[in-house]
């Protein structure tokens, strides 16, 4: 691993929560948040990923809910928010917020609706938004993941946005889920922050370089996460990992985001929890049931939520 | 055609010309409606489609360039923005605006960030949006671009949002390309406003009972296409169609933005109208030059400008 990471270890996209009026909750969020920095087992959050519907809430909403995080006493150094939308407006907005607030980085994705854009197009974005925040202080880590935004960073981008800003863009969260990729990214570029963007990828990742997992499901298994990235060098690391691959597996047999909230939901006795934010939909009671059952049948699975609401 | 449309005709995407400073520029975007709306040959306006960058641009953006066209003198019932994002809060910002703002509709994109959500998923995202607006002035144009957007509007869906809201969504923009798909809800929903996407179904279209065309091309070859419509149950139709589609068959030879905005810098004497914002870039200068230069000695090719700036 790299000496003196910005950012390390089990970082978790956190979910957001919706109140009874459909707006963004901020007490289960900040509570959440808390506790996924203490037994959940996370050194760091990612507010406003894929997994947070974060492209279902509106910049206002992102805004408060990071300012929430930090009201609530959270170091903001530990705080990596989404700041990535299709808009270079909206986008420059929610970056200069993040810094204004003090977070330690942002993950950024890559501007999502016009498909195909060339690298110069994408490097002339990045660069624009940068340029306009023109701050030491601005940490950018990439946000690799085409299955879902189509849109994605070459090998060559990644090199043209690291000569450029060697002490801004540190680092890449690689959801791409091919191994190749993360492997390619981790020799060309050695001083770099890569975060396998799949909990599936966290051992192979740290012996080859890497620096922890960005992941959806440490939202909920952190805690096992956790223990891997303690330990990794120890001779349990290979056990730990096919345990969390296991978990993982059957989390997979469920659309990911509402498994995870109904999860939320069944521990903390709190449906509201269980609610996404349309187009998403959650789970229906039945199939929420079954996951739960079959998590803690298969593998003892379940949250030690410290203070349910 | 069905009697009474809400909107018919030829309808440009506006293009968005940007200042020296990155800025949109509202004397520019409101000069190009205007001409639009007058020798371009449209009979409305539809601000911030996919040609009009507007997934580049910031709400903030959005909500402004719209209030100048209104200040400018143009009817805001011959408008009807594009409202749609991946956000349902940010949706229901831009929606309440143009209604407030008085637009005859809104031409509304799915959310298009999480990848094929459910039809059950779309619906209740359109529900809410059309029930927090709550108001009988809305118009719904659903957004089709299934090539961009990657989600798009089945039949089923289309059938259970008219269903709903018969008197709010009240037409369609079929954007992929596909004849089949608009025969298919021409034959459907016969009284419903089908504007396909591209000019080349403009004939065709309006045989079938389609009410016009929303085109990106629109922005610089409207008057020809005027021209269709207002006579296309002449003996000339065919031929005026066969000569649109040529032209849009050299456009498609280059990048369409792009190409675009270069006939528009060209045609202005305006360098700064050939802009793009990234990711999207304009052509090379040779590029550019060849691409009037061809439309030019290819189809007698050119913008007459009242005035240019």
């Amino acid at each position: 691993m790299i000496d003196q990471p910005n950012f390390s270890g089990v970082i978790a996209p956190v979910l957001t929560p919706f109140g009874e009026d459909g707006d963004p909750d901020p007490a289960r969020y900040t509570e959440h948040a808390e506790w996924l920095l203490g037994d959940g087992g996370c050194n760091a959050l990612a507010p406003f990923g894929t997994t947070s519907e974060a492209n279902s809430l509106g910049n206002d909403e992102r805004m408060d809910l990071l300012e929430d995080l930090v009201e609530a006493g959270i170091d903001p150094q530990n705080l990596m928010p989404g700041t990535g939308t299709c808009s270079l407006s909206d986008t420059i907005t929610l970056t200069q917020h993040a810094v204004d607030v003090g977070c330690g980085g942002v993950l950024m994705l890559p501007p999502f609706f016009y498909k195909a854009p060339s690298d110069d197009g994408l490097f002339q974005y990045f660069s624009e938004v940068i340029d306009e925040i023109d701050d030491d202080r601005l940490r950018v880590y990439l946000y690799h993941i085409p299955p879902i935004s189509q849109v994605g960073f070459s090998l060559d981008l990644i090199d043209r946005l690291r000569k450029e800003f060697p002490e801004i863009v540190v680092g890449l969260k690689d959801s791409s889920g091919d191994w190749d990729n993360m492997q390619a990214i981790l020799e060309r570029f050695p001083d770099f922050e890569l975060f396998p963007g799949s909990e599936a990828f966290l051992l192979d990742g740290l012996r080859a370089g890497g620096v922890g997992t960005i992941s959806a499901s440490a939202n909920v298994n952190g805690a096992m996460m956790r223990k891997l990235f303690d330990d990794w060098q120890s001779e349990s690391a290979d056990e730990v990992q096919a345990q969390i691959i296991a978990i993982r597996k059957t989390l997979q047999g469920y659309p990911l985001i509402p498994v995870m909230k109904a999860l939320m939901a069944h521990y903390r006795a709190d449906e509201a929890w269980a609610v996404l934010r349309a187009p998403n939909m959650a789970l229906d009671s039945a199939t929420a049931r079954r996951a739960v059952k079959q998590l803690a049948d298969e593998h003892g699975f379940k949250l030690d939520l410290a203070t349910p609401v």
